[in-house]
């Protein structure tokens, strides 16, 4: 009986280490004044519609109507109207559905983080499931390039705590890299495609990209001056890259590259990351209206949070025209590289010690002495099966246990056996608790 | 725009009030050696519907087919036949679908808790969500009563770290109150709706209970005879009433009787809880086989968790006969009545400081001494708005913050306010951290 195709059931492990990181992440977040928010899992499908139309159409897992409305929708033949809700695909959309809703109780700059999970109609693959999990921080309601320092600096400080260092912010601002183009001799009706060819130097190499643009049909003549440009500066040199790039483009860039500069000013230095001026970073999304973020693993080649300005789609719903800017981590995709990579702290799941009943009339004081240890502050399971001493001992080692205590009917005193080192003492239950805290 | 009728969006405050009750209620059962799990949200449908049949489906919000399948649905006229997937109306048909996928990963006497949102397709009624919270905690695959008495502890051991005192535990057998109403000459076809009337006792008192019973043709020497039996007995004396039930049922029920001498016996004296044996509790669900209970709020007079044992259900899926014994929280009732009585300590959500530069030259000097703030473990938020000062003060008031620090461009210390007594001094940073933690 698996759960529908697509989606997974969260062993105990499983869930211990979502939890871990997700204590991790809100934990830094709120230290930043960052606030959590949730929304219903579910939106009226004209707010999940929005502008976007078709694509995000079929990526909805729609909720069917019910009762007479569904009855009078498939009487009238209206198949294309069975449905009045469906599950959230992100969490953009439903921010901006909220922020229109409860507007007046929030501050004038609105700090929210969101971490939760999202569904997407996909065709299942391996590794890719229906139900994953977003991370999502955004400032609301800020002009200022302070509102992406501080998302940087939150964010890089998150990925410091669980643990990456050797990180490098790839930092552009959206219409600059389409500027570029332009002034290298692209077309207009063909900048799209050299944007997405730009996007993959990073895998392919400038002369990869390049070689895709010649086959879009753009000129050799812009490709080479895109070539020579991008071989013509530092990748590492961001002061002398945004020098070359607003000589290149000259005064009508210049606000766009100052804000770039006021970013790298405000972050503070940060020992786990190195921020790098890359104007051939592009980012999928078409929302982004500013400076637009990534942070690459350096040993690992991809990217494990992106993010941008994106003034206007905020305000989508509100009417206003909303600034925003924001960062989502990549929390699945980290979830997966810290397993690899053993990221996890021992012992920060299961459980301290396991209590077992020498017989079933020790059942009583076992109870009795598993909630003295608890009320100390352990954590601490009492073996309930009725089973022999020795079986119960080979579950109490199965379950990650460090310590069992075995307790005899009306006896002062337990025993206490570290199952590491297989050695047993005979203590009273405070001083067992005292052990097993090791203070 | 609104949330889908039914739903509701959650405010910083309403989010951090639910995390606070769910950290501690997941910290005290991990303590007792239970071990979160979760589920998709979505279940197949044939999964749902099970065999409650009518019931479920009138619950359930169903997902609507997709691409050629839902074509073809429509094409063969199938209307009933629109939905493959359905939102979880509870946690307990997703646990056992759960316990049969999973079982070989499982510990043999398996001890989860789950905290996670449910659906229902009700009318939406005021202070009635169709999305709400469940926290179940369950021991499967011990037949023991110690498995009883472990999740009342530690269900106890939650609501006494939540702020509640004086609860009382009502503890009945489930099949035992059907017996004593056949034993006082209830007849057969009748016993459920003696059963109900039973369950009202407490809102209606014996009497009230009566008369309900002889309106449902119940013959009036059995409710007398249950009326003495109630009248006879002292509610707070457990032995008593077990004796009394005892000598009134005969041999047939002495092993009834002596799982609850065990499950009372085997509870650790806890002080904010009493047991109470109720020989008249009933709880609404058919599915319970053995012990139930239910924790009351003594000055409330209602029911704040309920549970038992359900031997059977879990096995559903999985075809073997599994034992099974649990307690729901009422998490969303909790809530409210946390709120009602001001259970949230001070200061469990928010930021301690916000950080202010004296005027845009001095943002990136506030940007570096927030993060050596935050850096020592304070929850800071910096000011982004380029306001004036004044404004931004009345700000970090209003965020709810201790203390301002107002920061000039270049300078070697900060200007630290105390919010509450609006002093101010001259520090460095440094000082201003240790000053904020209170150490």
């Amino acid at each position: 009986m698996k759960p529908p195709k697509g989606f997974r059931d969260l062993l105990p492990a499983d869930y211990y280490a979502r939890e871990f990181l997700k204590k991790k992440i809100s934990e830094t977040y709120e230290q930043f004044g960052y606030m959590p928010i949730d929304t219903p899992v579910v939106e009226n499908v004209e707010v999940l519609l929005g502008k976007g139309g078709g694509e995000n159409e079929k990526l909805m897992f729609k909720i069917l109507k019910r009762g007479a409305k569904l009855q009078s929708a498939i009487d009238d033949g209206n198949f294309d109207d069975l449905a009045d809700m469906g599950l959230r695909y992100d969490l953009t959309v439903p921010l901006a559905r909220y922020y229109a809703a409860n507007r007046n109780e929030l501050p004038a700059i609105f700090k929210r983080y969101h971490i939760a999970p999202v569904w997407r109609a996909d065709r299942p693959q391996h590794g890719r499931f229906r139900e994953f999990v977003q991370c999502d921080v955004d400032v609301i309601g800020s002009e200022s390039m302070a509102a992406e320092a501080d998302v940087i600096c939150a964010t890089a400080t998150c990925l410091s705590r669980i643990g990456f260092s050797g990180l490098r912010l790839h930092l552009n601002n959206r219409p600059l890299v389409s500027a570029i183009a332009a002034r290298s001799g692209v077309p207009e009706n063909l900048v799209p495609d050299a944007l997405r060819s730009l996007d993959k130097i990073d895998r392919f190499g400038i002369d990869g990209a390049a070689k895709e643009m010649l086959e879009a049909g753009i000129p050799e003549a812009a490709c080479d001056s895109l070539k020579s440009f991008f071989a013509d500066t530092d990748p590492l040199d961001n002061q002398g890259r945004l020098d070359a790039i607003q000589k290149f483009l000259g005064d009508s860039c210049s606000a766009m590259v100052a804000s770039l500069r006021e970013i790298i000013s405000l972050c503070p230095p940060m020992e786990n990351i190195e921020i790098i001026f890359d104007p051939f970073l592009v980012r999928g999304m078409d929302y982004y209206t500013g400076p637009i973020f990534e942070v690459r693993v350096a040993d690992a080649g991809f990217s494990i949070a992106g993010g941008g300005r994106y003034d206007g789609l905020v305000g989508t719903f509100s009417g206003a025209n909303v600034p925003a800017t924001g960062f989502s981590i990549g929390f699945e995709r980290i979830l997966v590289l810290m397993k690899e990579r053993g990221m996890f702290p021992e012992g920060f799941a299961g459980i301290d010690a396991a209590v077992l009943p020498k017989n079933n009339s020790a059942m009583k004081d076992a109870m009795k002495a598993a909630l003295k240890l608890r009320q100390s502050g352990l954590r601490v399971d009492v073996s309930l099966g009725g089973s022999a001493l020795g079986k119960m001992l080979q579950q109490a080692e199965a379950s990650g246990a460090r310590y069992a205590v075995i307790v005899t009917a009306d006896a002062t005193s337990v025993e206490l056996k570290n199952l590491k080192t297989r050695e047993s003492q005979s203590v009273d239950v405070e001083k067992a608790a005292t052990i097993i805290s090791g203070v």
